[in-house]
Order: C-alpha cells, then structure tokens, then sequence
C-alpha cells in the first residue's frame, strides 16, 4: 500500500544545516518541528488562524512520535498531515515523514491541539471557518 | 507528594531568547531538547559515552511529552531524569520538566534510546560501564 | 590580561545536545542565540522591559560575529556583555563567549538593537529604567 | 535595480512555525542558519563537500548580517547567494534574504568559511571541484 496515500494534506520543509546533529542526522526534536510547522501553516492559510491577534490560538496538549529512519540534510522532507480526531475544542493530528523519495515513513506520529482563548488560556469552541479547515484533513478510513 | 522526588538527577538549563515563540512561551519542539540534553549529557559525563569516536551511539527510537503548563524565558527549566526501563540495549527514560521553584511540573514524557553499532546501525548490548550510569537512575517504585 | 575582566554582566548558559553539529561543535548560528539571550535577560530582568505586553520592544538591527575557538555540548558557556555604545533609541552591545573555564574567548561579537514602538516599528527615545539598566553595562575605556 | 540580480544562486526555504519569536517574526539568529544552509547545500550538492568522512571540512570564521525588513512564518525565504572573495583556502559569501516575492532584501550579510584539515583543523588548500563550484558563485561587479 502507498503509506502516503493515507493523509489529507503535504508540506514540503527543506532541512537546514543545523538540523543535523553529531551522528549526521536531522536531530529527533527538529521532527515535531516538522509536524507543528505543517498544522500551523495549515491553520493560518486555510483556517484564518490570526496568530498575532486572534482570540482563540492552539496550545499543544501532548505530542508522540515514533522514529523509524533517518533524514538527513539537504534533502527535503515531506510532511503528510491528517486529522484522526475532531472535538469541540481539539483536534488530533496524524503525521508522517517521508525523506526525498522514499515510500517508507521516516517517522510517523501525533500532535493534540487544544483551542483556547488567548487570554484566560481557557477551551473554546472551534470556530466555523477552523473546523471547515481541519474537516478538510479528516481521511474516511481505508477499506482493508 | 513532592513530585520532584520521583527521579533520580536534575539538571537545570537556560531557556532563551527564541525559545518563546508568538504566544509568549517555549514552544512545544523544545521541551524535547530539555530531554535529550538532560539524556546526554548524563551518558557523556556519568557512562563514558564518546559521541565523536566510540563505536556505540543511543539513536532514539520514540519520544512522548504530555503538557500541563507553561514555561517561559528568562527562567530556567529543571530537568528531572530517571529510567523506568533498562533493557539489553535499550533505555526508556522519564522526564519531568519544573519551570522556576514550581512543585508541579510543566511537562511529564519518555523517551527511548536504542544503543546501536554506529557504523551498522544495529543494536548493541550496553556495555559494563554506560549500563552501571544507567542503572543509578533508575528509581524503586513508592510505596503507595 | 584577563580577557573577562572588560565586561560588565555574565550569563552562564547550559549548552543543549542539538546545539552541536556534524562536525562535533556547537554551530555557528546559536553563538547569535548567546548574544540575545544574554541581552534580553538583562533587559528584562534589569530594565523591566516587557516582551508581551510592553508598547517599545527591541529588535535587532545589525550583527556580527569573529569565531576564534569552539564551544561543545555538554560544556556550558560563559556569555560576557558590555554595551559599546549608547544613543537615543539604541544601543550597541559588545559580547564575548567563553567555553568552561577558559580564559580565551571562542567567539567576540557585537549586537545593535534598536527600540521600537511596538506598532508603528518606528524608533523611540529608550525609557529612563530600561537606559539605566543599559548604562550600567557600559564599560570604562581600559588606561593601555 | 533589480537587487536579485547581483546573485548567482537561490535557495527557497520554508520557514517553520518556531522561527517565529515573541514579536511575531523570525527571530535574528535564524538568517544565519539560512545563510549556513543555502552555502552547505551548494557545497555538498555542487562541489562534492563530504560532511560525513571527508578529510576537509569548511569552518565559520567570520559572519555578519544587517537586517532591513521581516521576515514571518508561514512565509518562504528566498536565499540569494553569491561568493565575493574567494582565497587559497577561504571563501567570502555574500547573501541577501528576501521574504516572500518581494524585491527588497529583509536582510544582507556576509559568512567567511575556512577550509580545514578535519582532524588537525588547519587550513587547506581548496580541492579542484569544490573550487569549481565556487567560482561558479562569483558574479563579475556590475558596470556603474
């Protein structure tokens, strides 16, 4: 099966010289780099998040990932975005990392956002225009 | 219960500057490099461990952080460390992050180390004396 | 003559595992990471200027950087500040790094910012707190 | 003037969610890791740079950066890069960065690297074909 077929949206992030760490590989933290790049990116073009004044901003609740080989710089990386749970006020997503060409995931992993409002840091209700944009990356599961 | 007791070394480490991002905080990424720093540097100056020329490097294998509050430069984070599983050649630790003299930590995660040949990339048995730092952090489990 | 004896401040600052790149040193960008930590904890903490709400903030005008050793994670480096230079609405910051207990720089630079309205990004006269804050790193010619 | 035009190489680089700091742009220290990245890309890509095993490595003696404009995530850098002065055994890269499609630079700056033995890290003589490739950086002056 393509292992990239599964996800809704791709971003594509050229690494930098300083993602690579003594043992010639992109450092293991640079990868949620990786995946809060991709959603946030996507909130903000496609969800209308305003991350200078908006009232509601997205606050990471709990991140995981799973590291399964190897990115190096210069190559790109793509980044395969899903959403695997819409609440009322979060919103789970599903990533994972191909290196240049490769079909095998160089990691795979999640990310929970919690909507809350700028100021009390409370949860909110997501608003129409963000949760149209996160329904967006919500994949019908395949049929095995 | 003191939660800071729970863990066996603590480092402290400066935030920075760019730690903070747009919403007035460390940024979820970086919580990350509190734990490998905090890894690291343990298995460098406790375990021997020659991260330019040994044969045996710890690449990570899955990482894990679930966020309860805040961090935020200038403060200083403190990195408490200890190793809830210790296998042939492989490590899982636990990590509390404390903000300031709080008593109730910031972040809680895991992440694991996979001791492998640096050339092969093939796990290794931990050798006698990175095994012995290994063991100094692993802590009883309480008597509830 | 004790190369750390003509600065005012010193910031000591726990290097972090992915600071060091390929080559086994901490990389050339993250000195710049050095120079604004230490200069926006002192402003700060000293000066009371506050980055989240505060209608002037400082940004960064020019930089500069002469590399004359190397620094490695774990070491800590010494971050040692002076300002060079005091006008109306900016200041000239003068830095040099220390690694461990070395008494030759591994890096001399300096740091222009400029204070800002928030809004407008337009230059304003440095408030009396945040230039007292600042002339106290000021630093006496040295009698040759 | 078509200020794009004094450089002989470009390198698109995606900003990342992090790059951002506090004040809502990306943070100074981040343009030099794009200055770093577009020049070790161009090595390893063009003149056949080993970051790995090879015996020469290029080391950051010198850098310095003027910053003009912003720059903000989720926006793309566009790296221009051109090298200025080119020696026996060092290269002086010129860069200008520009935000998005704009003609206007948000910043200019050099970066001086010196090529080094790995082990010894004494200068060497620039081998034929990473020589090649820079020279292919240089871009003759302008007629006035």
């Amino acid at each position: 099966m393509d292992q990239r077929a599964g996800y809704a949206h791709t971003l594509t992030i050229q690494t930098r010289w300083k993602d690579n760490d003594v043992y010639g590989h992109v450092n293991n933290v640079e990868y949620y780099s990786f995946f809060d790049t991709a959603i946030n990116a996507w909130l903000i073009e496609e969800g209308g998040l305003d991350i200078e004044r908006g009232e509601v901003i997205g606050v990471c609740a709990e991140s995981h990932c799973e590291y399964r080989g190897s990115i190096a710089f210069p190559n790109a990386v793509d980044v395969h975005l899903r959403v695997g749970k819409l609440g009322r006020s979060s919103a789970r997503y599903e990533i994972a990392l191909f290196a240049g060409d490769s079909d095998e995931p160089a990691a795979t992993g999640w990310f929970v956002h919690v909507f809350v409002d700028r100021a009390s840091r409370r949860p909110v209700e997501i608003a129409p225009r963000l949760r149209d944009a996160l329904e967006r990356l919500v994949v019908a599961e395949p049929v095995s």
